[in-house]
């Protein structure tokens, strides 16, 4: 695979006499895709029937013929206005019974069927007309899915929707008043009809009845996205894409990725960085211009296990955005520096959002790679640098990592339903191990329970909620709170052979647990009755860290203590390790050790000196 | 009365063959008394009309036989499914309107007269099945009330009740409107129909207003009670019970109580600590695995009162629960010193909760005395330790106090509906109150307002809103905020002869008023005309402790300005105070000093070293 | 114009036989009118078309006897009870879509054109009965527009107007759809009945919609003014007036100002400083009973604008109020020092809020200048004292301010719908800007973008949104964010001739870019392009003030930077700056200067000593 470039571009809001123009400046600027056609529904069919697709064919052939591969969007995130007209009730209801209408994006539920058809419809369409056009090189289906927290739905459709999924998995109310326990508070079904969504109850409902109406969720982007490949299949045979988000985590990736061909993800390292991490003032006050120096680098590896080895950037973030607390710009350097990271992650396609700055709408304040009046924007400039530094190291190689960090979906919305400690966040507690393992200097592959290969040395496993396998011929840290229940959401109290959970314990922020080897254990201790060797303990001589290759950690570290663990597991099974410089981050291809800096001072490494948004490479 | 302990059990959760060693082992641990039943509606049943009670019959059977004596709970605070078809509107609505429906507890609305036809229904069921069932030797209606927020509903049950309520009251609309000082903002009403619930109004609803729908809220409470009780008396010699919570305020619990021969509550020290009071987090952290060293006491001196001396507590936290923002373990000891609290003070029954933790459902994370696995936890061995200690000390002989202090629910709803300075919260003052008192060492009676009695040397009434009287032959100190209002809720000036109030302050809390002596005005401050001596000033001159044997206090005063004056109210009536370390408390018994450690240090104490969680009794 | 006092009063609550001897005693203390009657519809027409207008008859007379001049108020903030019955869609909804409803005040919905109709019906009414009545020398209509958030509904009757004002606005939807840019996101619409209120979509709506309601929602508080005044107009010669809040800015006042004869206004600076203010606690604590220093000075400039030079204050604070955070006392001599700076910014009367202390309903915890007991509270003497005072300097006569300073509502409006940073309040930006001018000793005009008179040497517009023109032949900063957008809601980039904004940025609080020659840029700042001279740079030597006799501020500067940019251009027009020390205030009449002291301690100007709360004067 080759190293490419591309741009987000909406022919739709310019005059189809700059189109010729814009297609010359991206090629020139060094790009080779183009996004298009994700927002046009009401161009592209301004009434019921009424399809109006030749300035689309227009505008694949000015892009196409200049020399650009283009990505075509199914438009299936925005639905035009006279849908609600045809289908008033396929909005979704937010969790207080409001109904989520139109007048922005994402106004549909995911359960409904009559708006599933519609999706069907215009993709098929679409997919006939252009399918097998020589210039539409790729096909993205919707936009962001689960973007403005759009899976969970409390809609008429949802609800009738959860009621058949529930009676096709469970075939009598019995079986599923017997797997929730919902014995518990005489909550006991005698039919599939009298059960509800899990909103508006006057305590906690059951975690087990919340947690199958998460799983049903997930389901259903699944599905609306499979109806949408399956008809793309048929008429293409262009890779298929979706473009996720950054921490959006209410439904399994692994499970909409497993009927696409590629993975992308939409990239915004600074409205991230304020906007969904919960990372100290200083902290967001160091980074404030370059992003978190690991959130992006999580997400690379994460989506590359959801493409099965193939991800792009679908957008990336090219100056100010318009939807964070704050919205600075960044430091000079970083969106060439973003480029690399992702390239070194193993991406072939890093797209820019978006070509021109729009001067109306939502997104007016959010920077494009030209300013509203195409002067070039800063980002266009380093895009082109980049695009220069690609031609002379045009091949994607991904390093074969040896460490392997779990990350699985349902664990995340098990911890959502139970945290049991207000500080317990399933995606923090992966973060916070990933961040730890990548300040050693290492690689890592992000997996699915399924995805440990041989290759992986050391496997950690933190807060997988139920079923998390050991894997053969390697060390494995699984915990804290790892297998701690069944499928069924119910207590399972031994999360590997030999170890007993007793009881578990939660505790404030500011009452942290010294380790007397250094370091402490923050928010959550089990305590195990266990027959395992014990490698690391409490102060009052509770074990911590127990077990032979299959280890079980019974709490949340900090990042000392973390550290100094991973440091010595690493040594134990010959990984190297290094100590980075705060700032500094390191990955590898298979041919190129990469060096950033993330930081706004320039820092001295091996010799080196590297400046802020620096990015340093050496072959291998 | 003797001193024993018990334990709630859920028959209908466990396979029928494990009740008998349950049974068993709970009698070998020493526990006297098994609550049942409270929460099994949908098996006792499980359609309209279809009852199941062979189970219950036999469950009592075992429990009995093994020697233990049955609490039999009525189900009504967990309606089954099919209730919801029954009466589709018998739920709650909250203050924004919306439903709160089914899928947890608690889920009825205490106005709706079908449920409390179908309340009356089971209770009577029960009642003439096990009425005169010689193992259950006591019953519990419902359970909890007022738990999650559920006395105020504004369901349309509601306001037709609370339209009659007031017609009742007030017998004509203008009556009501000149009660209410309706015309202030041309808020009057022709007909008792043209009324409204106090919710969703533009700006604040007249406080005269809201403070009636509180007073009818509780009522319904009572009523509901009062159902239940009617029934259960005509069938059963055994003591009426209910299990109050902490710092439930929203309904009388003396009028509750009237109607039942003995108080008990829900005593969860820590998960109280983090979830219902607004102590500092140093505060916290000193008391994260002990609990408030107060909380519990004053729980336990207000539910003897509300028991008209006779009190238990049904549920006793033995670990970690699930509620709290964070959920620790308590410190070894703790399940041991929160029961000799509760006998110091004079507890007939300890009851532990629950026998054993439940894999399943909500609660899934409560400790119990057993694990899931039926290994024993470590409150087991803790309560085991208590049956020991009070075979040795059976008597309950509670202590004549020589202080009482008022707590009177209406007055809590009074400061909740005007406030007038954000931090005034009433439960808090009395609350402080207490704390104070009793960090002086002293024994303290809560009363209601009409409980003082012959021996109270010394009473003490902050806040009561209305109707405060001054008791003969005692020193009292009324204030700050006593007898305020009007039971109307209009101003009273005159809190007590020789007092006019001329105005009042709240302030921030960042700026206290230093007493010259020591100590602060926080939060509020009275400003008095008076002929009375005064016997504390404010910096300025102004008077703040006025009075004879009835003193008035002005403001709200701080920990070291009340405990100043408190002791020397305390030497002035012949009343020995001590200054206690910080976290040893101590209660006495007709017979016994009981002293506590509720520190996480050992504290030497009159020659004593006592360990924390330790407790230490001495005969008088 | 002389200088007069009034007071509110409210007959209907007090026995008549008190009417003759609060109207004596109000003439005792100096007072000059009396306004009756806003809340009084309940009494006036006690059902529907019952007229009962004799008591008001009397009440005019007894006060007009007494030597008072009435102001008298139409009733529409407080519609009876049976309005309810007569129009039950007559509420406004607010954003969550619920129903806002009858219990307090202002429930009704400005679209609403039935209760428009009972507005015209009842001033209707009342103008004929009272217009040319020789007590009332002034009419007030309605009370308060806006308090409590009513000027936003999302009522049908809301949707309904919206669509209209829309299709008379645009004529056409492709005309709507081509200047909101509804291409973005497919949310073009087909006709304007299908156009909704911008609340309850899935992410934010367009902004240019949301701005268009805006402007709708403030014209129908224009419209609903209007029709109360074309009544009154046809019937009386008496001025007309409305009394407005303190930062209200959801309607645009010069508007509604623009049909009325009198600006007025209601000051409580105490409630102010707690509820409306960002400000820190420290500077809270230093002013907490005094108010803020500049916040009614504000009002008095913006209020004696809309006005068209002619301003009151109809509401002054006379002791603690009820509705704030916390409600202290003000500081002896601050119900003085207030009256006076209103008079020396130009105010003809200012009249205390209330009368008598009303013992009952919502407000019965917010001071009079008598106590419910009838007795003389502290401000009853303070109001006397300025009574003597201004008999001794009755002229009104304003100086002109060579500083003005632009107020625009749109622009609040703007920002509020875009922030692009969390900070971003166009109400703090212009505040921030009067109060640095005001430290500098400065007389301000605060002005409407259209209010710039010849004799304005020195003219501030900061963030005006859209359209501020520059005027001739003085000195103009504008910026930042000034004219950054088309009345359309699109980007602006070249907000002055010579000026061409690149990019902007909001950037974090705890992030100032510090300024070489001191103070530094705060939350925003624009990056511009320039062929004009430049004044101010950035530490990386960006161009911060540019341009000639019109010049561009790139950046929200904080108070130190700020302060030293306006002593500069004041120098360089010939205006005289001073250093007042904190809490010092000046305010200049035609022949008066005034020294008003905010602080908690005296302060030493100029030779004089001036106390806490203290006013000072001299002949100019």
């Amino acid at each position: 695979m080759k190293r490419t470039l591309g741009v987000c571009y909406y022919p739709e809001h310019w005059p189809e006499d700059l189109w010729p123009e814009d297609a010359a400046r991206m090629v020139e600027a060094g790009l080779s895709w183009v996004r298009i056609g994700e927002f046009a529904w009401s161009r592209l069919e301004p009434s019921p029937g009424n399809l109006q697709l030749d300035w689309l064919d227009r505008a694949i052939k000015v892009l196409g013929n200049a020399g650009l591969k283009v990505i075509l969007g199914t438009p299936t995130a925005t639905p035009p206005r006279w849908m609600a007209d045809k289908h008033p009730d396929m909005f979704a209801r937010d969790a207080g019974g409001h109904v989520r209408g139109f007048g922005s994006r994402r106004h549909y539920c995911f359960s409904h069927q009559g708006y599933r058809a519609e999706s069907r419809r215009i993709t098929e369409i679409l997919a006939k007309r252009y399918g097998a056009n020589p210039h539409v090189a790729a096909w993205q289906t919707d936009n962001e899915y689960g973007c403005h927290d759009t899976v969970l739905s409390y809609s008429d459709a949802a609800l009738a929707g959860f009621r058949d999924w529930l009676s096709q998995k469970y075939q009598s109310p019995d079986a599923l008043n017997r797997a929730w326990g919902n014995i518990f508070w005489s909550m006991e079904y005698a039919s599939f009809d009298e059960i509800g969504l899990p909103n508006l109850t006057v305590t906690e409902p059951n975690p087990a009845h919340v947690m199958d109406f998460r799983r049903y969720s997930s389901d259903q982007v699944v599905a609306f996205n499979r109806d949408q490949t399956e008809i793309l299949r048929r008429h293409t045979d262009a890779p298929l894409i979706h473009n996720y988000m950054g921490r959006v985590t209410e439904f399994d990736h692994f499970d909409v990725g497993a009927d696409l061909d590629i993975a992308s993800w939409d990239s915004y390292p600074l409205g991230f960085l304020e906007d969904r991490m919960e990372d100290s003032d200083a902290h967001k006050r160091s980074f404030a211009q370059q992003g978190d120096p690991d959130f992006q680098a999580f997400h690379h590896d994460l989506y590359r296990a959801v493409g099965r080895g193939r991800w792009w950037i679908m957008e990336q973030q090219p100056g100010p955005v318009n939807w964070a607390p704050v919205n600075p710009a960044p430091l000079p350097g970083m969106c060439r520096l973003w480029a690399w990271e992702a390239f070194a992650h193993g991406a072939e396609t890093v797209c820019y959002f978006r070509w021109r700055q729009a001067p109306f709408a939502q997104e007016q304040m959010h920077a494009g790679l030209l300013r509203p009046d195409s002067v070039a924007a800063p980002a266009l400039g380093e895009a082109a640098d980049v695009a220069r530094e690609i031609a002379a190291m045009p091949d994607v190689g991904t390093v074969e990592a040896k460490v392997a960090l779990i990350f699985d979906y349902p664990s995340n919305w098990a911890w959502e339903v139970q945290p049991q400690g207000s500080a317990f966040s399933y995606f923090r507690l992966v973060f916070e191990t990933y961040r730890t393992l990548r300040s050693l200097g290492l690689d890592i592959d992000v997996v699915a329970p399924s995805g440990v290969l041989q290759r992986h040395k050391l496997v950690l496993a933190p807060g997988v909620f139920s079923g998390a396998q050991i894997p053969d011929d390697c060390r494995v840290i699984l915990g804290p709170r790892c297998n701690s229940k069944t499928p069924d959401f119910k207590i399972n109290a031994s999360p590997i052979p030999g170890v007993t959970v007793s009881h578990v314990e939660s505790f404030r922020a500011d009452m942290p647990r010294a380790l007397p080897d250094g370091g402490a254990m923050i928010h959550w201790q089990e305590h195990l009755e266990t027959t395992l060797p014990v490698h690391e303990t409490s102060a009052i001589g509770e074990a911590v860290l127990v077990g032979g290759r299959a280890m079980y950690l019974a709490a949340w570290l900090d990042f000392e203590a973390l550290r100094r663990v991973f440091r010595t597991q690493c040594e134990a099974c010959g990984i190297t390790t290094v100590d980075l410089p705060e700032g500094l981050r390191l990955r590898r291809t298979q041919t190129h050790q990469f060096v950033f800096n993330y930081g706004r001072d320039p820092v001295s490494w091996r010799g080196q000196n590297i400046a802020p948004a620096g990015v340093y490479w050496t072959e291998l």
